[in-house]
Order: structure tokens, then C-alpha cells, then sequence
């Protein structure tokens, strides 16, 4: 059956809407607005459970735009359905301030569920929504209470497809079984440079059947076949869905239909006349919006108040039968962190032991899990290596969900994606490790929670030279630098194990941001504390370990995390040799900088110009800290194969080259 | 019919060389050098063509060891066939200095043909083997004279497949129909973490179909269907081959063969001796080899010399009829550039017109690749964005693959990879475009292109936040100074039209690693040019673009790329208010630092202590060059959606910014 009028003439108001503000803007992607309208409109207006009056409902439908470059489609749906974006918003199309950047930012635009742009990240991202939703309707709902329970929907791409990512997140979705995941596929046959026959020939619905979707084709622009799709893929409880819509990139442009001069530019005045005559649009003025079509898209707010309130009442009903469940509901929706994760911080004795820190953060995740039952994290196939396992907690896998410990498999990217979802999804705090190397492997992932803000924890093992036997090619040397150059991105490296213990209470504290947590492989000293120098001043980034006897020292030392040790022994050489050095230990270099300049001047006085710094990692960036006369002491190289202790030495970072370094500045 | 009692007395001359040499080394990964012995032992004794006294002769098969991890792997294969890898070598296996490493590493030990380690690059980087010999192939064989004929074999593993790169290759190589490709997969069913089945369950056979590729599964210990296996992926000419072999990892150890422990940790001495006897091996010495066996794998000495001598007849041959191909080929493997390269180097006039960065490349390139026959690249389908396009080139596609010009398609990662495959196989100049941002796609192939000391040239184009609306998602803030800070790499911005052109000669010129061509979207001004700032000083790194007029400036303003623009108008405005002010160009801080320190106080005297950087990027690492009392202006944020004048306006990246910190800094 075709679409009824209405039907059609809504499609239309989101394509010309999207063409109208392409053009204004002299820039943006009308194709792909024009081509999904029909099966967003379907979507949004007789599935999509959402209230636009409350974008963050708790229990709402997300939807995932993934070829985000297609953002006035989302906008467009936003405006029309009655979320908070104006008229005026769409007219400002990828103006400075405007709520309709170049592409869907979440976090600026009300509805937007996720940032994207680089492409598989959306398609990526939806598979953490899906694990947190699986979770938590797992840990809370109750027989005759489905407090949780909704749908991620996505519009992904040809684009989104041919990364890797995707490979990963539908390997992990299918194999977790992620039935609530319903993704309808653009297949347009058109990519930038042309008809994607040049590039992208393989069977799609054969690819994601390996593994394990739930696959249809359909004609994209059938609003029956549409809707047919999407409950077949409703049923399809145990298997995630992928729906083939075959579409034309530009629907109803004469000219530029099915080509990729529709993909990335305005059409053109002429054009777009002429589109519209084709679509039967009778409107002359740009951005125009037909009552009738309008009145239905509204039709929204009214269901969405109604689903909303729907939910409220059977959260009630559940808190009078499950009055501790629902509490937890409330704390997990709100983010909120047990009054108690202080008290059950771990304190590692200096009894001369030595402990790795990577040991050390195993210890503290297992003693914070007892008070966090939405902690959710594993690693990327290096569980024992990266200590990252709740032993108490069972796993979650495709037959329960109901585990704390997942299995990523060998996909960092896909694990660093799935938290941003998680985060995004609200209710779970993810965590998840590798080797640090191996950020190099979901570097777009970590940048995308930092540029949304968004909380995921990262367990970074194995940090240097120092995990030895490896060799080069699992040796950070420009990660920790890489990194820290990224905005909103914070990096620890804590210096022993009480470190960790506060570097793990900052990442939980800090729900705004990416936190790195750069851990060693090899063991280190527990370094002895009292009221000057507790191991909280991680709080600070940076901060006194061990001082000078006299106010000013001679010399200032400075490292991170297992350097720390070096410079502690080189403060006592130098201690013989009658030179008063002052220990700064430095986990975290955005956190020290985000301090007030009065507490900078107290840990490195500017009247102190002898200072030391070392790392095994690059050079790069330090020259800040030790300031114009000062030495760093680095790794500028790749790294080595052998037992770490022997790495260390003949790459020359010691005591004695620390020591030494402080007596050429002195002299 | 069973392997032979010789064929299996050498499998386990492999299998207990590699259990002696991790656990001599207290470090390593026994289990897959003993589940893939059997396949290895008859591929690298039937199949393989190689020369092992001669490991570069050029038209070898290539070997690639995906899973590096199983690294005693392949140094056992290369002592026992004779390559220049000795017992004691292998006793020294990860130890300082040995030619053993923990990962294999090309350029390191004879032989190793590429550097393996971190997941799915090996897989990725064979691709590019292929296409190389396939360009290579088409270029210069002729009826009868086959110089160029070889297959790419590889070992890959759970992992390999489970990483997203893998799915990117693949379904590149199966577009391409590389059918030279011959990959074994290890299909042990065990992960780090344990059974595969904890993390990956996708259908492998079915997805590779998906991407075309011809699929075979047979019994990974059994020699006979091993042979017909490989004989049969010869014979599928228009596909790549995956043949699933169903291994046991640790093979032969009572208490550790299919499991998890075998995989990443010696098997101690008890398990070692029940091993051994499970082999019938009679030997109690440790690193014993049969004489029987070496004399079996040492055939391969003999064998490799007549193979490479009938190489070098057929191409003499092929020199008689074809002088002229014969000669690229000899001017091919040695890499040389043409004479002619500084001829065709185009030089843009100052004549108060305006280009990109990303236009002058794309004329610098089409000007080099008339003298350039061997250079080979694409984008990741972006190559009207980052003119990557050689236009009187053909297309290197499925059906002839004889072009210079390749859709990459969306698959970032797998072209880096594929460009470390060219280069490594030689006789090919690999360049591959994409925007900026998305580097932080392909990182773990440009650094392992930095580690091996590869040529690869990136073209990133849309460097900044002056790409403008397509806003923060496409716009780098961190990734010059994140690159900046990966050993042997060079990054570099330059300024102008002019500074392109010699960016490509040094990116062309610099055989040893990857070079980063980072290119503006938006149009700049060409500068006028004497013989006191060439274009051709970009050799330097950086070098004065205008000097002051007094011998000692009053200021330095230093800057990159697009913002030369800025700090030449500031110093007109600063020369109005008698500030005489010198602009440094510094397109690279690579091959800045490189170059002597005179050179360094020449263009940086240490007595300018007034000294502004501008750059549209982070601030990150620029204290180094400016100095303590220096000012950097860049951005330490997120980029913004909208018109780029008004992003950098409202970033404050102008040259009143600039003239305001110079006026501060001499106040």
C-alpha cells in the first residue's frame, strides 16, 4: 500500500526542510535526509517511544543517527516532532552557537542520544546502550514489572558498514545476543567518490547473519514494508536486527538522485525547484512547513507525555512491591555514588612489599564493586592480565545479561564505543581495559567520550618499557603524551597502590570525561604516608611525596607512576652528596593543570630552576614543567624486547642519570 | 594419509624448539607455535618460495605471521630452513639485543617480512603485499616472461579476525579479488581469556564468504588435506583464500593442549617433559635438533637458490625483449626516484591568488606521478575532498588492477595497513589521503609503519578547525601534537603552496618512515619567495619566512600552516607600532629538531626571549620553542560547527592575538 498523502506529505516536509537548510547554509549532506525520510518518518511517528517534552526519559527509545553527516534529518524530526529546536535552530543550520551543528552533538541538542560523525561510532555506540538497557532490565525489572524496557534504533550507513568497528560491535551484539537492537541500513549504493561498487562489493546480509543478526531487505521508501520490518525485528528478541533499506541517496531529485553529487552539497536553487515540483510541493517559501503535516508530527508530544507518564505509574507500582529495587533504579538513573566508596577504598601498607599497579587497581575494583551493582567492565581478552574481573560477580553473557563482568573479546574499539553507549544510556558506569599500547586501537572512541563528556573508565595495563619481554610493539613511548594532548581527557599514572586507590576514586567521581588509568605490569614500592603526603593529593595531579629539608629546595624531581621510584632513590644520592632535592610526584598532568597558579608556585616555585623530570615515555610536553634550564629524561625511540630491568638501564633511565642531570644544572 | 615419521619428527623439532626458547626466556607463547607447526612445516617446506640465503630476493612469497605472539613460530622455521638466524640466537629469545624479540620485527631479524604484534595488522598489511605484486604483475609481465609471481601466504588467528581492521581488509582484498592471498587461520577456539566461545561465535566461514572469499575448513594437524587445501587456494585465481584449519593449541601437552594456558606462559619444566614424551621425542637435551630434521628443513637452502636463479634467468629474458620494463623493474625494486623529480616539481606563483593546501597537492601530485610510475594511492573515500586522484592515471580495480588510483573505500585503518604492505614489499610508492582527524582511525598502522621504518605518505587533508561547519567531530585539535610525539615520524604543515611541493619531495625523498602531509581545506596565500626563504628550507624544518630588519629581532613569531597567515599580518601590524619582528615558518618539528644546534640558534637565537606560537591546534608541547617566557596561542578545547573566519575569530587565533601577546611580552 502507498503512503497516504499525509504520510507523503510529512516525508516531504523532512526532506525539504533538510534541503532548505543545506542550502541556506551553503554546506551539509542532503542526500541522506532525502533518501531515509520514509523510514525515519515510519519510525519516529508509529514506533519511536520517546517525549519530547522530556528528552531524557528515562525509559525511552534511543535512536542513533550514525551517519551523522545526514544531521538535518535528525533535526528536522526534532522540530517537527516537538522537541526543543526551533524553526529559527534549523535556519541557523551549522551556524556558530546554533543548536544545529555540522553534525549531531549530544549534550547540545535536546534528543540527540550520541555524537557522530566519524563513521561506526553511532552503530558502535548503540551496542553499549543495548548492553546497559539488557542490564538493567535484567537487575531490576520483576515479573508483571518491566520497568525497563525499550528499543535502540539507528540509521547506519554504507559508510558506517565498511569500518571496523562495526565489525566488532555486530560480532559482540550477536554474540550477546542484543535483541533489542534494530538498525535500519541506508543502502543506497552511493558513497563520496561514487557508486559504492568501487569499493564495497561483500554481501552485507550474509555478513551480519555470520554473525548472528536477525537480516531483512526491504524497499526503503514502502512505509508498509517499513513498518512490517521493524516488527519482525521486534520479535526477534534474541537476535539484533539489521534492516536492509534499499533507497535512493537524493530521493526525487531529477538530476542528482542516486548519485553521489547529492551526498555533500547543497543542490543548487535550480534543483531544488525542480525537487520540489517533483515531490508535488506547492510551497514557494524555503522552510516551510505544512499545518497538516506539522499537526501530525505534534501528534508526538501528546503519545510521549502519555508513555511517560505511563512509566512513572509503573515505577510506582514497582517501588510498592520492590521498594529496594526501585531505589536502585533511582540511584543508578541519577549516577549517584554510594556515600560508603571512601570507606571502602582499599589502604595498601608500606610493609616493603611491592605490588604492581595494576594488581593494585584489581584489588580496589573488587572492593568498590561491593558498593557499586552497576559497575559493568571487563577487558579486551586480557582479563588476567589487565586485573579488570569482579571475582564476586558473575559474567554477562548472551544467555543472562544479568553479569558485571563482560567479555570484549579481541575488539578494544568496540569495548571503548559500547561504554560511551553505556554512558550515554545512563544508569551503568562502564569500565574496561587493554594493554595502554592498544589505545592506538579506539583512540576515535575515547575522543568522542571526552568531546561528549560523557564518563568511561579505563583500565590501561602493561604502561611502558616496563612490561619488558613484549618488546616495541606492545611498548607505549607517545601514548601518554597523545593523550594528555587530547581535550577533556584525563590521564592518571598513579605512583604505587594507594595512588590507584584514589586515581580509581577520581575516575568515579569525574562523570564528565574520559579517565585513563595508566597501570604497570612490573611491581612497585608502597611508598610510606602520613598527614603531608597521603596518596589523596592525587585529588591535586600533582604534589609533594617526599621534600626538601630546607623551604626552598635545591632541586625539584619530578615523575609519574613507576619513575617515581627512580626519583626516590636519586633524592637519596643526592641527599649524600649534600643537595636537598624535593620528590614531586605527578599522576595526572590535566589535573594538576586545572589547579589554582598559587598551588603550581607551591609545588614548583619559579625561583626553583634546577628540576628533573623523567618517564618512560616521550619527552614531549615536559619541557612545560621543567621550564627552560631543566632536563627531562625520556624515551624519544621505540622501545626493546628484554627483561624490563635491562630495558631500563641501557635506555638510561636511572637514579644515576637523574642524579647526574641535577649535578650538571647545579654546576 | 599421516604425516611421514620425518614430516613428523620436523613438526616436532618446531614444536620443542619453541617450548625450549620461552621456557629459557621465562616468557612467551608456546601453545600456537605448536598448533600451527603442522601447517607452517608444510607450507614453508612444499609451498613456500624463498630464498633463504637471499631473505629480500624480490619475488619471493611473502610469510606473515599475524599472530606475532607466536613469534618462536617463525624464528624456529627461519634457523632450521638456514636462514641467518642462529641456535644461539634463538637461546636468547627476548633477551637484549637478540635477533629474537618478543614480537617478530621486520627490519630486525632476516626473513621476518613484516613487524606482527598487535592484532589484525599483520592480516591487513599482507593485503597491501598483494596489491603490490598484483600492480607490479600487471605493469611488467608480458606473454611468456612472468618477473613478478608470487603469492602472500599468512598465519592469522581468533584475534586477527576479531579485530575490526580484519573485516576492513578483507573485505578490501575480496572487492579487489587479490587471489594471491593465502591466509591459514588457527582455528584453535581458544583466547586469552579462554574458550573462544566466551566472546566469538560469529560464523567465520560464512562472513569471509560474504567478502567473497574462497573458504576452505580441513583438519589443521593432518599434512595431506593441509597441501590440498593450499592447492586448492592457488587455484581460486580471483579470490583470496581463508583456509580455517581446526587446531589444537599447546598440541601434544597432557595437561595443557586446548586451553587457555598453553597460550601466553612457558609450560614449565614437568608439563615440557610429558610433552616431549607425548611426542616420542627421545631427546633430554633442550633446543635438540635432529640431524635428519634439519637436513629435511635445510633442503630449502638448495631449493632457494635454484628458484632465485631461475628468477634472475627469466629476467634476463625478459630484459632481451623488454629492455624498457626490465629497466622500471630494476629502478622498482631499488626504490630509486627519477632524476627528474626536482624538474617536475611545480612552483606557484606569488601573484596574490590563494589556494588550499589539500589543491596544491593534488598539483604537485599529478605534476610528480608523470616521472613516477610506481607510485600508488587513493583515499578512504574522500578523493575529491583530499586530491588524491593522479587524473591521467587509470583506476586500480577488481577486474585489472593496473591503475595507480584506489578506492580505498571507508576503511582508514585498512589502507594504512595495506600502504605498510607496498612498501614492505617493495617496487611501489604508497600514498593514501583522508581528513585529518581520522588518523586517530588508522594509528596502530602509521606507528607500526614509524617502528619498521616504511615509507608511507598520508595525505590529511581539512587540518583544522578550518574545515569549519562540519564542526567538532571532524576537526583536530590534539592529533598534531599526538603524532608529533610517535617516534620517526614526520609531520608536516606547510605553509603554502610552495612548502607542499617540497613537503612531497621530502615525504618522496624519506624512505624510512611515514611521512604526514597536513593540508589545509580552506585557501591561503602564496608568499613571495627569494633566496633567502625558499620553499625548498622546509628541508630544515622550519627557517624564516620574514626576517626583521634588525640583525636581533625584537620578536619571534612562530607558526604552522595556516597560521603563517596570521603571525605575516601581525608582523606588519607590529611594524607600525617599531616592532621589528622575525616570522618563522615551522612546517616540521621533526626535521627541526634533526638539524644541528647552530642551526637551531640561527632561526631561534636564545637571547629573543619575546617569542609567540600560533597554532590552530593544541598548545601541547610548544612550550619547548617558545620558552618560559614565550606565549602560545592555540586551542585546548573542542573545535565548534560554523563558518571557519568565525570559528577562528571566536577561538581568538588572529593576529591582533598575536600582536597583543608580543606587545604584553616587551612591556
Amino acid at each position: 500500500m502507498p503512503a497516504s498523502p499525509l504520510d507523503q506529505l510529512c516525508v516531504n516536509t523532512i526532506r525539504t526542510l533538510s534541503i532548505d537548510a543545506v542550502q541556506k547554509a551553503n554546506s551539509g549532506h542532503p542526500g541522506m535526509p532525502m533518501g531515509t525520510a520514509d523510514m525515519a518518518y515510519v519510525l519516529w511517528t508509529k514506533y519511536l517511544k520517546h517525549n519530547p517534552e522530556n528528552p531524557s526519559w528515562f525509559d525511552r527509545d534511543r535512536f542513533i543517527l550514525s551517519a551523522g553527516h545526514g544531521s538535518m534529518l535528525i533535526y528536522s524530526l526534532l522540530h517537527l516532532t516537538g522537541y526543543d529546536l526551533s524553526l529559527d535552530d534549523i535556519k541557523d543550520f551549522r551556524q556558530w552557537g546554533s543548536k544545529t551543528p555540522g553534525h549531531p552533538e549530544f549534550g547540545h541538542t535536546a534528543g540527540v542520544e550520541t555524537t557522530t560523525g566519524p563513521l561506526g561510532q553511532g552503530f558502535a555506540t548503540g551496542v553499549g546502550m543495548a548492553m546497559a538497557e539488557a542490564y538493567l532490565a535484567n537487575h531490576l525489572n520483576r515479573d508483571g514489572h518491566n520497568v525497563i524496557d525499550h528499543y535502540t534504533y539507528g540509521i547506519v550507513s554504507d559508510g558506517d558498514l565498511m569500518e571496523g568497528i562495526s565489525h566488532e560491535s555486530a560480532s559482540l551484539a550477536g554474540h550477546l545476543k542484543l535483541g533489542k537492537i534494530i538498525y535500519l541500513y541506508d543502502s543506497n549504493n552511493i558513497s563520496i567518490d561514487g557508486s559504492t561498487d568501487l569499493a564495497f562489493t561483500e554481501d552485507v546480509q550474509k555478513r551480519f547473519e555470520a554473525y548472528g543478526w536477525h537480516v531483512t531487505e526491504i524497499d526503503g521508501h514502502n512505509h508498509d514494508e517499513i513498518s512490517e520490518a521493524i516488527e519482525a525485528a521486534q520479535k526477534a528478541q534474541n537476535q539484533p536486527s539489521l534492516i536492509i533499506c534499499k533507497t535512493h541517496i537524493g530521493f526525487g531529485s531529477p538530476n542528482k538522485q542516486d548519485s553521489a553529487s547529492s551526498h555533500g552539497a547543497p543542490l543548487g536553487e535550480d534543483e531544488i525547484k525542480l525537487t520540489k515540483e517533483a515531490y508535488g510541493w506547492d510551497y514557494n517559501d524555503a522552510f516551510h512547513i505544512p499545518e497538516e503535516a506539522l499537526s501530525q508530527f505534534r501528534n508526538e508530544v501528546e503519545k510521549g507525555k502519555q508513555f511517560n507518564k505511563s512509566w512513572i505509574d509503573s515505577v510506582e507500582a514497582f517501588a510498592n512491591v520492590h521498594p529496594e529495587l526501585a531505589k536502585d533504579l533511582d540511584t543508578f538513573e541519577k549516577g549517584q555514588l554510594p556515600d560508603t566508596l571512601s570507606d571502602v577504598l582499599p589502604v595498601f601498607e608500606s610493609d616493603g612489599s611491592t605490588i604492581a599497579t595494576r594488581k593494585a587497581s584489581g584489588a580496589v575494583l573488587n572492593s568498590i564493586a561491593d558498593v557499586l551493582p552497576n559497575l559493568i567492565g571487563g577487558s579486551a581478552d586480557l582479563a588476567g592480565s589487565n586485573n579488570t574481573t569482579l571475582s564476586a560477580k558473575d559474567w554477562y553473557d548472551h544467555a543472562g545479561k544479568t553479569g558485571q563482568n563482560v567479555h570484549y573479546g579481541v575488539r578494544e574499539h568496540a569495548m571503548a564505543a559500547a561504554m560511551n553507549g553505556m554512558a550515554l544510556h545512563g544508569g551503568v558506569i562502564p569500565y574496561g581495559g587493554t594493554f595502554f599500547v592498544f589505545t592506538d586501537y579506539m583512540r576515535p572512541a575515547i575522543r568522542l567520550a571526552a568531546l561528549m563528556g560523557v564518563q568511561s573508565i579505563h583500565v590501561l595495563t602493561h604502561d611502558s618499557i616496563g612490561l619488558g619481554e613484549d618488546g616495541p610493539t606492545h611498548q607505549p613511548i607517545e601514548h601518554l603524551a597523545s593523550l594528555r594532548a587530547m581535550p577533556n581527557c584525563v590521564v592518571i599514572r598513579p605512583a604505587d597502590a594507594n595512588e590507584t586507590a584514589y586515581a580509581w576514586k577520581h575516575a568515579l567521581e569525574r562523570q564528565d570525561g574520559p579517565t585513563l588509568l595508566v597501570l604497570t605490569r612490573q611491581n612497585l614500592p608502597i611508598y610510606e604516608r602520613n598527614e603531608d603526603n597521603s596518596a589523596s593529593e592525587l585529588d591535586c595531579g600533582a604534589y609533594i611525596l617526599s621534600d626538601s629539608v630546607k623551604e626552598t629546595p635545591d632541586s625539584i624531581l619530578l615523575a609519574t607512576g613507576s619513575e617515581v621510584e627512580i626519583i626516590m632513590e636519586a633524592k637519596e644520592i643526592l641527599k649524600e652528596k649534600n643537595i636537598d632535592a624535593r620528590v614531586v610526584s605527578m599522576p595526572s598532568w590535566e589535573i594538576f593543570e586545572s589547579q589554582e597558579s598559587d598551588y603550581h608556585e607551591k609545588i614548583l616555585p619559579s625561583n626553583v630552576k634546577s628540576r628533573v623530570a623523567i618517564e618512560a615515555g616521550s619527552t614531549f610536553g615536559w619541557s612545560r614543567w621543567v621550564g627552560d634550564e631543566g632536563v627531562v629524561i625520556g624515551i624519544d625511540h621505540f622501545g626493546a624486547s628484554a627483561p624490563y630491568q635491562t630495558i631500563y638501564k641501557k635506555f638510561g633511565l636511572t637514579s644515576e642519570a637523574v642524579v647526574e642531570a641535577v649535578l650538571k644544572q647545579l654546576s
